[in-house]
């Protein structure tokens, strides 16, 4: 109750991933289809940012909105904020766009602003998003547990973990890949109602070979779902898990504005 | 003797881990329960700060206060002296409060003060606390000798080491681990007297599995605990031990901004 | 449909690697011959850089144009955009020439510009092309299909993989390393239409023994392509394969220089 | 002969370790006893402390002689110059007394002065000392040769060494690492005219086991020392050995501070 | 022809490795006997270097100037632009003397001109020249190959390598090393002509076992002359071969001043 309570009244974050003022492009596609570029851009505010004058820092805000409504006809971008729970950044853009050039030009003029002049880029991840590879291969009743639809409440954590796998994984055949993944997958199986989960492909986009991306309302079910994973086999071949794994939360862009305007 | 004299004597430290004078949360339950989530937040004092001068960084400390008072019916906070015994920072925050959103919101406010925006970031971990795993299963003479209260005296020292486990670790099953954390406990039953501990769990909160914190008043003795600890076999699966290790003295939030605004 | 679209009005992009404006050496040798050094050299742009005025941030770009048509007779230049796709850097640069001293000379005097005081150099890759050191041996079915020309469209995207290769690697003899290098080729057969590639060896003349460089329209083949290389037992021997990949776009200097304007 | 001359006429070095100037303390006692706690404080001075004019950077070492002073009664202090030898700092400061705190307190007024707020803390490394672990269980001729003196000439360079085992070494039992500590004994019998050594305790206090600590005047004898400890077993169990070696020479903090103000 | 003509108008360029002007050291007996001290120190010149007015840099020159001059009694130097070439830094000093202590003296004072206030210095190689260790023991026809005097012709590169040898290497007898040692140094035959090489001891001077330190004119050679040293056995006991490789090329102290006072 008093948990419920904190997540309330603790602030004003938006308790679902809150899609874009100015979305022109097609979310809900581009959010849920394979093929789709995603490039997570991830900033650290230069001390000298704050040097400067109050007006200054809120004037800069509009500039930075234009610049999100100028490519919503190319780009959908979801904002979350770091600050506080992680020292490596303050806050990253998730963008999708059906080619990986909108997302550049997007960060380019991002980067072009005021704000963004202050901005240092601690982190770029880029990937992007495919059909399912092993799930085809798993029994019935697995496939069926999977389709388990997240709880309908408030997930305002976020985390990111980058992976590398290491070469014996991927000299491994289909088929000793797709039973080391069935037995990863029963492990998250308990775990499917509490946190939403999404999967980027980046060998070759950057130096990693996957991108895991989560939202959820209860972190503590989501440490008990890490640990899990690391119990299976699968674990072994994760040469990097991780480093930097990023937990925030959600936020609408104006308040992550607000907070650097502050 | 002399060394008894040198610890009173020395400095105005706090002779034990002082609660914040404005705390309404219900600390001691913080401090004690399972599934409470602590961060934290280690900070190193940028050199521009030095340049303002003596009257504006004293002003800064009551802003910082304010904030402490502000978050005192969220967070739990404790703070401690890195400076001169670590390079990496000059002091940290340890938070704790019931759900991880109020130790964000608490530290984003922290950030957002006059001396936050001199502060640079150095390391956050991010945790949660748990009941004992593998305790249950020990025999009852290493149960009881676990329940040794600390000496009453002065712990005026803290050290922080984060912690990884290897894939071997997680993979090996429940009683695999039991046994060699019993052979890891039965190494520390010689110093509980000495060095009181607290445990959280940090998979996929953090880059780590966990983060141990301990607190003492016998560097020596703290020591010898941890070669105790690295010389039984759980030890082999520590793929990151420390790094960083952070040392420091417990000091109340006055003293560290009075260290600050000098 | 959509994609050609955004490729085509997303930006001003160059839809083919653009030779510098003021080539005088005779590029087509330089980019196709043995024997020849590459030199590349990554920039990020420092933060007081977009304090300077607009004016003198314009004015620069005449002098760093001055400075590539004042080497033109000597080095063969090509220029890419990371910004937005990578944290790493905002650019770089490829220099070819028949002398590692030119390269030299022309990025000292890059870095000589008024522009030049304002990038770090984040990365710099050293190689040289040489003949084909596997292929004499390969089957005729693959010679041929190595011959394969690419597609005529768009290759907007670079991506540059700098690798080391372990001693294992080094100490078995050619034919081991041959029966490798041709399950490798073999993996690439496939994506020779969509991906072009060239190679340059580094041994000595950097921390790398390979300066991998690639040209692509299609990211999503790209990606395959990796996999498929990641699953071949020559990527055992891969000490170092990225860290860092740079993925960026293709652009030609004017375009460079006017973001860096703006 | 030359080679004296150098080392005579070359410099103002301090022949022989300095000792501070103001020592109360029993410094005798701290240098030799077990149960001392040692800091070494590694700095390297900020490029702004440079902008500052002579007279200030003057001034600034008058106010660092007084915080020596002022801690002359809690702690041994002994002063460093890698300035020239070692890009990884200018100085260091060798911090001993009978309770880490003093260290503590010690450097935080160091580091609180005009000249301190210029300072980066590169390193800093704890430890402990403690009585000989393996010595008692050698043979008899060997305890004997540990007794030679070293030479009465001066010894101007340091050296520190930080010291990393793995787990193996730990969980080998005390005979097998006794065995072995032998064999490294052995190795540095005909270096004790040589080199002076001392060792740190650091586990638990530091991400080190052991900060080990040289004196000499001849370099070139103290490389073959080195190469022999590397020529024993018991090297293998090093996970790290240096990063960073510090070399350096013994310089009184007049001199430190002469250098620092020219 | 082309490769000539570049090599001689491409630059103003030293074409033999060009005594310092100030030399009153014994300079042919430093760089050939064993026992004598070299120092590498490798400078990145600091962005605010150039932001001073050009007359500023210039006078600077004169400064550096005297104190080459200086300590010309004491140490013979050379200097190397690694500008263009490395991201690591512009250039480096190699200072060699029969004492280390001269070395540090000379480059304490090249740090206190005004110039030297502006630089990073990134690295720093300390070692030491030795006899030939395991010549001794190879056959005549190998021993009579080493006596291959290099060309007479320009080599205006240079390449400094770094190396770490695992403890394996170490423990290995006389004997063994010997054999590996054999093989590695048949590898270098065929490259005597167009390579020159020195080689420093550095075990306990620095995190290094070895300096490697090359002149060449043709990198093309060189390049093949490395690859030649990973396929020998030898390659498997190298934890550390460069990181950081440095490749410049040999340049007059006057040419450097010059290019950072443009």
């Amino acid at each position: 109750m008093n948990r419920v309570k904190a997540l309330v009244a603790g602030c004003l974050m938006a308790v679902l991933a809150v899609p874009s003022a100015f979305a022109a492009v097609d979310r809900e596609k581009l959010l849920t289809e394979p093929g789709v570029f995603g490039t997570f851009a991830v900033f650290k505010v230069d001390g000298d940012w704050w040097k400067l004058d109050k007006a200054a820092r809120g004037s800069a805000a509009a500039e930075v909105k234009a610049v999100f409504q100028k490519h919503a006809d190319n780009v959908a971008t979801d904002t979350y904020l770091l600050r506080g729970l992680s020292e490596k950044a303050d806050f990253f853009v998730r963008v999708h766009s059906i080619e990986m050039l909108n997302n550049q030009n997007f960060l380019v003029d991002l980067m072009g602003t005021t704000l963004g002049k202050y901005l240092q880029n601690t982190n770029t991840f880029n990937g992007i998003t495919k059909k399912a590879n092993y799930v085809p291969g798993f029994p019935d009743d697995l496939k069926a547990a999977m389709k388990t639809p997240p709880d309908p409440g408030a997930k305002p954590y976020v985390i990111i973990v980058p992976i590398r796998k290491d070469a014996e994984w991927w000299i491994t055949g289909q088929d000793g890949r797709g039973a080391m993944m069935k037995e990863h997958t029963d492990a998250t199986v308990a775990y499917l109602k509490a946190v939403k989960r999404k999967l980027y492909h980046a060998s070759g986009l950057d130096d990693l070979d996957f991108i895991t991306y989560f939202e959820t309302g209860k972190l503590d079910d989501f440490n008990n779902l890490v640990i899990g994973l690391e119990r299976v086999k699968e674990n072994r071949h994760n040469k990097q898990f991780g480093s930097p794994t990023l937990l925030g939360t959600i936020r609408p862009l104006d308040e992550i504005l607000e907070i650097l305007a502050r």
